[in-house]
């Protein structure tokens, strides 16, 4: 939402008289606490406004527009929002008690960008006891098990009504800004493919296959023999169903098991979108089962949403949308090779690639959300357009990153001589 | 050296034997000496032979063949190996109290590749005792300006003999394997100037300069305006009258100051070949003066020899090549970026390409060498090809790697959006 400067005015006279014409010139206590939630949030420019109609911007001034406004319903959300902000928010966006005025996206976006960084000694503590605390509650076997269930069993119908034709549930990347969604997705295997180096009759273990289609491509594109590993009942069924469909059911194999059982050695190890699940606590294990499965002159690949410094998921993602999720800084994912003698050749990051397929999954979401309503209810899907519109504003202002690691162990020669043939012209035939 | 299966078998009989054929059935003193220095080196396929001609290969068999042999002038030296065999063999080969049979690289490749990692929490412990030790000794603004010119001030004319022609002295960029060291060095400029999407305009400042190739070339080529800092007098001076000759000195600044003097704000930060000297003690004060001379929307590039896992430097390139130097891991790299705020956008290892870069100076070292002899004497220039063949050694095995990072802001979106344009034809005009 823009304001012109005439409103701007206003809305700052009003302000500084502590709301709106009709206030008194003495701030009510619900008008200070508003400026205390802002200025908590580091006095973003957006307009807080009560059920009375009481509103107070603090960050916005001649030079910044206000990017939006939040109108807050009652009393008990107005407190809920000071005591947990993050959380809170969330909750109260889902079932109404708070509306946007404006553009949700961007609204999120002029929050992110003047979020205070946890700067001192005391709240760095906090963030690392919360982040222990929260690997201590970890994923192993079972707990990664129902985390998963939670959210990717929500339904293949409800993902079908807004990802790619193949489902590909993971950041695509568009050789071009208006590189269809269907065409990125596929663009992003190809990437994979070739950063893999993958050649007819390579053996390659996937962990966490989601839909199955990057294993599918593997093998119809690339000729490798896959055997892939995912805890989701539903997604395993559907993936193992497109693949007898195409044919290719004796050169894949969806296995119904957690990462953490796969035996056997293979010439690539590559896993997209699984590491956010792992956990901190799991990553040394991470890196001793790639060794474990890894031929001598191997190649490896790790995709996984990250960030910049250490800190906890959203705690509103945390418990609505992804239970258990922790997305690693560089240094975590180089933590995981290193220490096993892995060479890391090529880290690429995809950041924009992702807001980019969040815009279009947000799109085709609104789309069909009065399907979605149907199958669920109003606060899901108040719920899952926050999500998006989150996911979208945290990669747009950098609170996400998209880091793709090519490794191979540390004495191995076979490796690729530049990056070159990365962007060639595509030698494979990419069918349907 | 290569030796064919009869010599092996007869290596082999005098092994099994306890040395040569005219030895007895007990294996002398020196003998089992000499076994337990091979097996402190992981048992490379390499033979030991003594002064008065006994042998002992522990490493082969008949699946892997003797990589060659090091012949040890006398009990002295046989013992100093034994004490300390990475300083030692270094100090002895350029002594002459040790003579090589065969090629030195492949020789020395059999020793990187048989080396034991580390892996007792004992040794481990000492590597890091080693290295916090030699943190300590660090470099203070004194001290890196004693260690830098002990080794980049040897003498203008001795580098000129074998480094290409705008003294590169960092690893080059082979677009093939064929391409001439010279069109490399020029090749990797680009690459760093096309990473940085240098415009013509922008302000660079770069961070250990050497004899001044990139600064100039950014000028020349791509007309940026550049600060570079050096501490090694020699390197400015020779800068400083090619930036002259060339009339660029309008828009080349080339600065005898310690990198942690530099002040300003600049479109990009650029340092090559500099963080090896740098020291982890001093990573977050790097850290933090990138963090306080990059714009807004800047770009900074980081390119440095690495390593997998955290060790110090060879004790003899540490005491007689490199003093105070240390390869940091990828992890350490991104912890200098990562706590202030900046996302890794880019790492490309281009540890091949160093081998390569290697295998051309030590090619031209060798054609220069009754010259260099001239210049020094011959310790110096055995030293020097023992360094030079160390290094070739250390990369080609993986020893050594070479890491080039590019990064921003993290809230910066003027990131580029794929990679596609560092292998496009180039664009500008590369003069000479």
């Amino acid at each position: 939402m823009k304001m012109d400067d005439a409103d701007l005015l206003k809305s700052l006279d009003q302000h500084a008289s502590g709301g709106t014409g009709a206030q008194p010139a003495t701030p009510s206590l619900e008008c200070r606490l508003m400026r205390h939630l802002l200025h908590t949030l580091g006095d973003p420019p957006i307009r807080l406004t009560l059920w009375n109609g009481e509103s107070v911007i603090t960050g916005a001034d001649h030079a910044r527009q206000i990017a939006g406004g939040l109108r807050i319903a009652n009393r008990a959300t107005l407190l809920r929002l000071l005591i947990h902000p993050n959380l809170y928010f969330g909750e109260a966006y889902g079932s109404g008690a708070i509306e946007i005025e404006g553009d949700l996206v961007a609204l999120l976006e002029a929050v992110y960008r003047h979020r205070r960084a946890p700067s001192t000694p005391w709240s760095r503590g906090l963030n690392r006891l919360l982040r222990w605390l929260h690997h201590g509650r970890g994923t192993s076997l079972s707990a990664a098990r129902d985390n998963i269930h939670r959210h990717y069993d929500l339904g293949n119908d409800f993902y079908g009504l807004w990802l790619d034709r193949q489902m590909s549930y993971t950041c695509a990347y568009f050789p071009s800004r208006d590189t269809t969604l269907e065409q990125a997705q596929i663009a992003k295997m190809d990437l994979i493919c070739r950063k893999l180096r993958l050649r007819p009759g390579d053996t390659v273990v996937e962990a966490g296959c989601g839909w199955g289609a990057l294993a599918i491509h593997m093998a119809q594109h690339y000729g490798a023999r896959v055997r892939a590993f995912n805890i989701s009942r539903e997604q395993i069924a559907y993936a193992r169903a497109r693949a007898q469909v195409l044919e290719l059911d004796g050169r894949v194999q969806f296995i119904e098991d957690d990462f953490r059982n796969i035996k056997g050695r293979f010439d690539a190890f590559v896993s997209v979108g699984m590491l956010e699940h792992v956990g901190p606590g799991h990553y040394d294990e991470l890196g001793r089962l790639i060794d474990a499965c890894l031929a001598r002159d191997g190649r490896g690949l790790l995709h996984s949403i990250g960030q910049i410094q250490p800190a906890p998921f959203n705690a509103w993602i945390r418990k609505r949308i992804f239970p258990g999720a922790y997305p690693p800084t560089l240094r975590e994912m180089t933590g995981i090779l290193e220490p096993q003698g892995f060479s890391v050749l090529d880290v690429e990051n995809l950041r924009l690639h992702y807001a980019l397929t969040l815009e279009h999954w947000l799109r085709r979401f609104e789309n069909a959300r009065w399907q979605v309503q149907k199958m669920y209810d109003e606060p899901f899907v108040r719920a899952w357009r926050l999500y998006l519109s989150g996911s979208l504003a945290a990669f747009n202002t950098g609170q996400l990153q998209l880091f793709q690691l090519l490794f191979a162990r540390g004495a191995s020669n076979n490796v690729p001589w530049t990056r070159a043939h990365l962007y060639q012209p595509l030698q494979v035939k990419v069918g349907p």
